[in-house]
């Protein structure tokens, strides 16, 4: 088992040389955040990370959630853990201060949300979720709704759920079947729900589901979809939880490949007499409030991601230094860190690590940004380039974590193999990361569709654009090879782009078959472009009086490493693309 | 949970068209297994597989073998299995005549083991540790030690282990302790051996240890290290199992991320008073005997890793074709294997796996050509074949197996997920492969190293002069795109091994860095290559009459795929080997 540090210099590196986070911080009027306070803030947080969750994430492993009595009782400890989180406030950091909410800047957030999934990827899930909930009740919900249940789901003081898939609809929302019928103010929920992550639990007095339920009179297919708010107990007058339990209920718990400490419920709604439950927006309108909530879930699986690569590669590095292996000619004895092969994984490990870092940090900024943005025309480009990123931080950086946690493994030889290790927990965790809040597939459908296509490529051509100004300001001889990478890289990337809205745009064959090829393609041109702007601004800050010059040096590297083996994948990427659908569609099923 | 059973018409056709199992059998003298005896034997053990081992694979995953009173039970259902597998005279089947083997061609056997090792890789663990002992009493034991042993391992009376690893000697065995004292006509053994492979069960009256340990006089390193057969039961001076137990026992068993159903024991040698031991080959001549052992079981690994790909495809194409999600215009209800995303994944699946058998197969047809070989200069050459074929089979089809027993996950979305589905334990379960029996930086160290940079590169040039001979037969119109692909990883395979001549042979660091993406360049372009030929060879096919179009046509179309999607990851591989080991080499270990 490992130890836990959040990499304190590597994330203030990106928030202050990458993202500007003082910039923001000032923008958003908050000048004590800019003057050292997030630097506290994320010290305190490693601590809390380091300290209570990280020791914790093994415990959920081996011991996951039970169901008793219609009850599901987490990991034990976790509810310690979940009580110190909210008193410490950490629930509401980035929230809205007219709910609760300290109002921090999305950039802080996320790096504060890192120590927690990295420390505890299981448990961690149960804020992301409720973070979710938050995001779509403050963007749909009516006002009495947003004054009866965010301050308690932004205190901590209760927690949130999505309730979206069933056994026949999982990526096909359209055929949902869950019931709701109208009664009064409120509506009566009917119908069974599977897959959903911390649908109960006793560390908070009520929980709040977010259900997607069908009215009668619906149209067909999505939209015909509503999102009700059922909360586990209901409330009295005043908005505090009664007695009166609702009728949801976790029904059974699921036997998962990992994140065991993850209650993954199925929920049965209305078994008696149909679960009291709130609409949020508009009747039928339920999918845009769902996705409101999906791309805040989405962003944060990207950062699950990232923080399991992180975790995995702390493991896999203390090994590394650790495990004698091999002798020199001199007779003395060796670390395996010495050996080429087992660098080369941790250099692949480390440098892949801090670009999806940069990446997830740049694209909640992005979010800032757009919230502080006052100009329509800017605030509207700003939202595309969030919309643009959400499958790249979602689909691109939760693939390269299996590969990351892969290695983490493989670099411990026989005992990775060894569930007392640990770092096969990692592994069997990270490979939920691909499937929820959307498949890989569903991502790269997105990215490809909604993100490209429908724009005819504008929102990705601004991408480009500014990745190719920011290249074309690095002049410095030591990152030349880094910058003729990136530009071959942008090469491909523009032709993958140029190709798909010749081919792709009539033929949805064409796009779903070449789709995930673009998403990595373009994944690995995002990180290439952030590890590089960071080792130009690292060679500057170089030259400052004080400066880290070992740390400093390390960036530079990274970005060196990262151009030469893992930015020639964006060129197989590309003849993949050219390729097309022919071979993938031509059998018939019989011929599978 | 899925059936399982043997891709017959694939794993026919590579062995009759690719190999010419059929002129292997004429020049081995058995005509009778020539003409048609060979379907016959892989009709039995499609149905052995698929009826009696397949479904004990989930029973092993979650029942797995226990140690109680200092002996290891296995799961439940194991030892009637086995003793089935005897009764058939299976484990026979390419052994040596002279002891009871049946001797037919390896070409054929390791179709068999297929359907073994895809049927339930954790079980045919047991066989394929017994088939190494084989190989190496075979090949260095003394008469009398073939005598006694060799008839009852190779008739499955009693299973065989390979005893090398210890707690502070994993792949660097110079380092191991485990001591052997001479003892008049045999040796006494003391010493501690960790992963080893079913060291104990209830399925045979004896187990055949052979342990690596070292004389007091031996010199230090490699070179002193000896091989010695231990039992468990000493035998009788008629060669039958006595009752007494020999000072070797299973201490402990591990608990491990996958093959749950195979012991893997800590062995505990001598506590008492030695255990007895008797030495195969020479004094300190053990590395060249465990070698004998070693490579086998590399290939055998191999094997592993396309079966239980071809399993987890299986259960992939099952889920893909019965699970209904999405909808057309006209309002019909269609199966995920129509979504172009599952199909890509599906054909990755379909068209490496078919890669991984020809390669398999190849290998294993060298080595009977190379036995059958009596011109010493053309032997050599088969040798030499064979000996750079090993880290490729094992090295890059087990990496590969990574990625589709990943897919087959994916495939399956949310279910995958669930460990009841059962194809997370494929991936659990093929996690293993990549590190037992030498990790792939092992395989590709042995690769760039002995089998390249030893002999100037010359048996990797007569492959690639072969690979290119080969596709320039190729004229078909229909397969112009697949032989452009080729041409072009010919001369990424011919760069690679240009630069790594040229740079590699004095500076260790160098070879490390590049290797395992030498390993994987050679791997895709070997796959390439029998790809290639078989397409070719079902056009002609396509030609007589009675041919089963749609079959060959498939084998055209996943070499296409195969072509195209899998073939341009050769010139990553390439670019990364340019780039050597400076960025690799760079960081302090500080700066990690």
């Amino acid at each position: 088992m490992s130890d836990y540090r959040y990499p304190y210099q590597d994330g203030i590196f990106v928030l202050n040389e990458l993202i500007g986070l003082e910039q923001i911080c000032h923008q958003a009027g908050l000048d004590d955040v800019a003057d050292g306070l997030a630097e506290a803030i994320l010290d305190e947080a490693t601590k809390m990370g380091s300290e209570q969750l990280a020791p914790l994430n093994r415990v959920g492993d081996s011991t996951g959630a039970t169901l008793k009595g219609g009850q599901v009782h987490e990991t034990p400890g976790f509810s310690d853990a979940y009580r110190h989180f909210c008193e410490g406030g950490w629930p509401s950091l980035g929230a809205d201060p007219e709910f609760g909410g300290q109002g921090l800047p999305a950039a802080l957030a996320v790096a504060v949300n890192e120590v927690w999934q990295s420390a505890n990827l299981a448990w961690s899930l149960c804020p992301l979720l409720t973070q979710g909930a938050i995001e779509s009740i403050s963007a749909h919900g009516s006002d009495q709704l947003k004054q009866q249940y965010l301050p308690k789901l932004i205190s901590g003081e209760w927690t949130g759920t999505m309730n979206l898939t069933e056994s026949d609809a999982g990526t096909d929302l359209a055929a949902l079947k869950t019931r709701a019928v109208r009664d009064g103010d409120h509506y009566r929920i009917t119908g069974q729900k599977i897959f959903i992550t911390w649908g109960d639990h006793q560390m908070t007095d009520n929980v709040v589901h977010l259900v997607l339920a069908r009215l009668p009179d619906a149209p067909a297919g999505v939209k015909g979809i509503s999102l009700f708010l059922v909360p586990k107990f209901l409330l009295d007058e005043n908005g505090n939880t009664t007695d009166q339990r609702n009728d949801a209920y976790a029904v059974s718990l699921e036997h998962k490949l990992g994140i065991h400490g993850s209650p993954t419920c199925v929920m049965s709604f209305g078994d008696n007499d149909g679960a009291i439950g709130y609409l949020i927006g508009e009747e039928n309108k339920g999918l845009a409030c769902m996705f409101t909530m999906m791309n805040d879930a989405r962003q944060g699986v990207g950062l699950q991601g990232l923080a399991i690569s992180e975790r995995a590669y702390q493991q896999a590095l203390t090994y590394a230094k650790e495990r004698i292996q091999g002798t020199l000619r001199d007779g003395s004895r060796i670390s395996i860190i010495k050996h080429p092969d087992v660098r080369r994984m941790l250099m692949q490990m480390k440098s892949c690590t801090q670009a999806m870092r940069a990446l997830t940090y740049v694209a909640k900024a992005e979010s800032d940004q757009h919230a502080a943005e006052t100009d329509p025309a800017v605030k509207a480009k700003r939202k595309a380039r969030v919309d643009l990123y959400t499958p790249i931080v979602k689909g691109w950086i939760t693939e390269l974590s299996q590969e990351i946690t892969y290695l983490a493994v493989q670099v411990h030889g026989g005992m990775g193999f060894i569930e007392e290790t640990g770092v096969a927990q990692h592994y069997r965790d990270a490979r939920i990361l691909t499937i929820y809040e959307g498949t890989t597939g569903i991502q790269a459908l997105d990215l490809i569709g909604r993100k490209t296509l429908a724009d005819g490529g504008e929102a990705l051509s601004a991408l480009i654009a500014e990745i190719n100004s920011d290249m074309s300001e690095i002049t410095d001889p030591k990152l030349q090879s880094v910058v003729t990478s990136m530009q071959e890289s942008l090469s491909n990337a523009i032709s993958a782009q140029q190709w798909i809205l010749d081919k792709a745009a009539k033929d949805a064959n064409v796009a779903g078959a070449v789709s995930v090829h673009f998403m990595m393609l373009l994944g690995y041109l995002c990180g290439g472009w952030l590890m590089a702007k960071s080792a130009n601004r690292a060679l500057s800050l170089q030259a400052e009086e004080g400066a880290d010059q070992e740390f400093l040096e390390s960036k530079i590297v990274c970005a060196r490493f990262y151009a030469e083996q893992m930015l020639p994948r964006t060129v197989s990427s590309l003849n993949a693309i050219y390729s097309g659908d022919e071979s993938t569609m031509a059998l018939s099923e019989d011929q599978f």
